[in-house]
């Protein structure tokens, strides 16, 4: 963003987004994740919008959409993600049963995937030929 | 494992796991995957029996694990994990509308743990209060 | 996205977004990454909205930036991207001495970054002090 | 696992690992990592299984064993596997001079894998002829 | 380094590290990174030469090659790298949006990154036929 | 590197680090590696004389240096150099049950890594009290 829009039009942009992630997810006050990110507003509101469109109910559902979170997260290791989408996922009904099956999977997934690194394992024509490719356009 | 275990035992416990693997997926062959991992028999048993355990239906179902397989893979960057994965997604019921929105979380997840990384961002007080902690033994 | 925009209403907004790539880089046909990315309209527009807004030219020009995305595509092992941001970073004015330089300062950090986390190097409180922590507001 | 395993029965396969852990390692308590773990005992026993398996003395010796997981967790930057594992190998009787020869080679390794990147090198004939393929089956 | 040299010989490396740090830099005193470094001399001194010849002026200017540095310690997590280079970009001229747009492309790059591998997006043949290949050799 | 050193200076640094790798690995030509480094004579320089340092013979043997690398780049996924240290190390003496050993640690840290992510387990005060810290200087 140009400097110009950290003045008064920045926090008139901030406090914008913040009412709406308040009133999206109906809490009192927003996660530090947005109040560091609210040094740059349009960063914080392209952020936003995109993780409320990302984020929403569609082909799969919120926890779903919460544990894939996390299991990236836990994949980079970030510390401050995978306590916050943790938080999420339980609150959208992850189980203690769920969350050991996750992890389970993102375990063997980080395992796996360097296996086929060290073996250098060539793709199977069969996954090839399942791969859609680009899109079909009229 | 010892090299002792290379000859006819080694092809025997391949054997058998090539079958199991056959038998557990109803398919013809194994994959690639299978057939350089069969190079060190004791880590092939060791990691097709862990696939199996943490693969099989469980708290969470065969789609969704297959789905945060990916997610890993993705973020991992394995070529082939990803193939096979997304092939196996699919047969378990992935629709292309599911891929687009598992990518476009996938895609958020690591943008945002690269903000919180370079924000500094630290975990607010209520996730810690969140977290489960060790087990509660009895 | 919901599945139903995936029919002419998906077709109309892949249309929409190829156009304007087109004409925002003056060129006579979309890359392969567009291309893959249609096959989710809404994630093509938002990432492509995305792409249009970080690399406009603002407080960092656009060889710069180009060059910041080669160095996390390089340190991600991305080979579409490397390929692709490089090429772009190029047609920007990057002469083969930058890119020498670029890849040294990418080789360098990647190695630092790794003596830090094996040596556990506590941080400076000299850089706590330095840290702009979250946004002043109003 | 499922969620009746937390029980009772969750107890008792929690109670005969953390036994065989200290049996093992000739150790008075198991560390945080086990404790954590063991909010899921079916993962429990099947990580610790492995583990026990995979770092016994075979045709390397457990040294060797440890600093290899220190090189894996420095790359990845697991905070506590670096702590743990360097610990484990200083145990196992690597020395400062053996530590900073580690921490060399995976600075190097992880710079030179991004040149690599980078300047998008292709593999050399020579290391395909010398890659063993798939598993030799009678 | 051998053993031999961790003596006075290798107290000796240090000091002279040290002070070229310092000389250098103009500082009174050396970062926590370089106090841990100096476990190995022969690591210590090998490391400091290579920054210090890959992070001077050249075809890019020491504020980019800060913020190169930021990208990749952003994109690998490193939080002691985070924090003292972007410190030293700072001091080297990066205002907040600057830093506000470094982080919005690093965000960006990781997000893509992920897309392209997701979507297996195959190189056009475009970004081939730029790519400069091995060293043109008298 | 300045532009000027690409010239007929440039030229003969490359032919001198050439003839040095040639030499001191008893081969008739140079990798792929070496040939793309060329293109900035100074960066193939340094390259050269650090990972020559750092992989001659000290506290640790070239086989474990070079299993060490093969670990890094398996974890990287770096294709190139995960076919050209495994090529080394088996030249070095690596036997396949060694090379299994190698890939089983290598997978079973890159799990583990992630499972102590996901359980966000504390480091224990044991570990924190056996961890070195700064160099003791005199």
């Amino acid at each position: 963003m140009s400097e110009a829009e950290t003045g008064s039009k920045g926090a008139a942009l901030v406090a914008e987004v913040f009412d709406d992630i308040k009133r999206s997810r109906n809490v009192p006050d927003v996660n530090n994740f947005w109040k560091y990110l609210a040094r740059d507003p349009v960063l914080l509101k392209r952020t936003w919008e995109g993780v409320k469109e990302t984020m929403a109910p569609g082909a799969l559902d919120p926890l779903v959409k919460e544990m894939i979170y996390v299991a990236v997260s836990v994949t980079n290791g970030c510390q401050y993600c995978i306590a916050s989408h943790s938080a999420a996922a339980r609150k959208a009904g992850m189980t203690e049963a769920m969350f050991g099956e996750l992890m389970a999977v993102v375990g063997m997934a980080n395992e796996t995937n360097r296996l086929v690194n060290g073996y250098r394992v060539p793709i199977d024509e069969v996954f090839e030929r399942a791969d859609p490719g680009p899109a079909k356009l009229p």
